[in-house]
């Protein structure tokens, strides 16, 4: 039986004789397994810490604004990078998806270790948890924040990393959130991966594809929020359709609706969701974004599938 | 109120005039439009007839010995044409909509064309009905039957045009279908697209390509068969997803699912289909077909969708 009480006490010292006296930077994405991990951290070192928001144009409506908000609250010193423009360019002409992961995850770091050096630091906090890393041996995903394992020295950014969860999967972090007295915006989220919408969008990641699937992303949220699954999202295909708008005919968007229930994402099963909650959703999205004609509903589970689709 | 006898009463005699003493030959695909006319342009005018199946290689599994069978037992003379590699190779390297449609359609009729002069016929019937009419007039799609209106001359091909169901919607045509005494694995089948299965296989058209999309069409409609739905078909996406086969992370394909009630076609609801027998048939196109990793079911009225993608 996990005990968080006992395992943030162990992580507290723990974190304090890795640390030292080294001053330390926390990449917090506003995910529970980055937010938990930057809250443990904080506790052991305190002022030491600043956790950092790199606004990547890749966040869901309102992300960065509720993601500073909650670590004020909490007195967490922080800093937001506005990156988006360099993310959108890096990821200009790519539609490969593994070149699109690469792309991202070497943006991201080199952002990091520029604010590392501003800030003059040694470490950095990563949110990873057991199931990155189970799936990044085996070869399913290459998760962003598992380095070692995918032959990235950190030290070339300039920096060490520190991984306080890594031996923890999804509810046990929840847990600890919990007995750390985070709010349950935080505690109760559902995951959402680190690349963001970059992996919702199928085919090239430019600020209008991402829009699109930012507006579809809520609409799926809103209208699933009662229902308490696992997680719940909109992807944006890079495959067109034929449809009808205002009596025309419209080569348009396709977008793909996927809600899943799962214990640790390790194995996940596709939410049957009642139909008229469906037509309803589907209704939302084909009204509210012009460009869409068409929307399916992911009725696969994991295996054989993955949750998300990139 | 339409009267079928009295509709078969009034065409045949028309068709008998416009023919004369013309051979004529009739494009017949299984459908239920073009074999309706073909059997009324049978009764009009007997031996002159011969049917031509052409088997694009797009066909439904089972379907060019099915569509031949039929015309025998009804004794209408019929020639089965082999025009695989043909069209297949008219498809390589197109992947836009509407130039497969047109590489189709100019295939369609060059090889009509060609059995036209061996036969020595003045005319070609067409399954042509009014949806197919309305829809090509309003510009939602550009219907392969419907000549005249997308201004292409079917003289220049050495032929006329006979449409004998141009101004009946699908309801009246199964009607006469029943009426003429067609076995009603004809009468009461579903719509299935000029284009056949290349309007269902998104991007470039490959022989492997039709055979995956066709495996998934069959698994479609055995597990749908029951809901007496207008049409059920499935859709093999460009687009790919990750997923896991065999332990093993595999970029693979994605299919949807389409099913929808409907009267005439112009308009459509996705039918709402029990989660439990979407399981199903996402566990067999998943386990069945070893490239597809993901099902996804189109919850998309028309409009705003049409039924077909393409």
């Amino acid at each position: 039986m996990f005990d968080p009480k006992a395992f943030i006490e162990n992580s507290i010292e723990e974190i304090r004789k890795t640390v030292g006296k080294s001053r330390v930077i926390s990449a917090c994405s506003g995910g529970v397994d980055s937010t938990v991990a930057t809250y443990l951290v904080h506790k052991a070192v305190g002022e030491e810490l600043v956790a950092v928001f790199i606004d990547d144009g890749l966040r869901r409506e309102g992300e960065p604004e509720f993601v500073v908000r909650v670590l004020k609250d909490f007195g967490i010193k922080n800093r937001l990078i506005d990156a988006k423009a360099a993310f959108f360019a890096v990821f200009k002409g790519k539609t490969d998806a593994e070149e699109k992961r690469k792309a991202f995850r070497e943006k991201f770091y080199r952002t990091l270790g520029q604010v590392a050096k501003e800030e003059k630091i040694d470490y950095i906090v990563q949110g990873t948890i057991k199931a990155d890393v189970i799936e990044t041996v085996k070869g399913i995903k290459s998760q962003h924040n598992v380095l070692s394992q995918i032959g990235i020295n950190p030290e070339i950014y300039g920096y060490k990393i520190l991984e306080p969860l890594r031996d923890l999967f999804k509810p046990d972090v929840r847990k600890m959130g919990r007995e750390l007295g985070l709010p349950s915006e935080i505690t109760e989220r559902m995951p959402f991966p680190g690349p963001a919408l970059s992996l919702r969008v199928l085919g090239e990641v430019t600020p209008e594809r991402v829009a699109i699937v930012r507006k579809a992303t809520e609409i799926v949220e809103e209208e699933t929020r009662h229902l308490n699954v696992f997680q719940s999202f909109a992807v944006l295909h890079n495959d067109k359709a034929t449809g009808i708008k205002n009596g025309q005919r419209l080569y348009g968007d396709i977008i793909t609706v996927r809600v899943v229930d799962s214990e640790d994402a390790v194995a996940a099963k596709a939410t049957q969701i009642a139909n008229e909650s469906l037509r309803k959703i589907a209704l939302r999205i084909t009204q509210e974004i012009p460009t869409v004609v068409r929307c399916l509903y992911d009725i696969t589970d994991k295996p054989p599938a993955t949750i998300e689709f990139e």
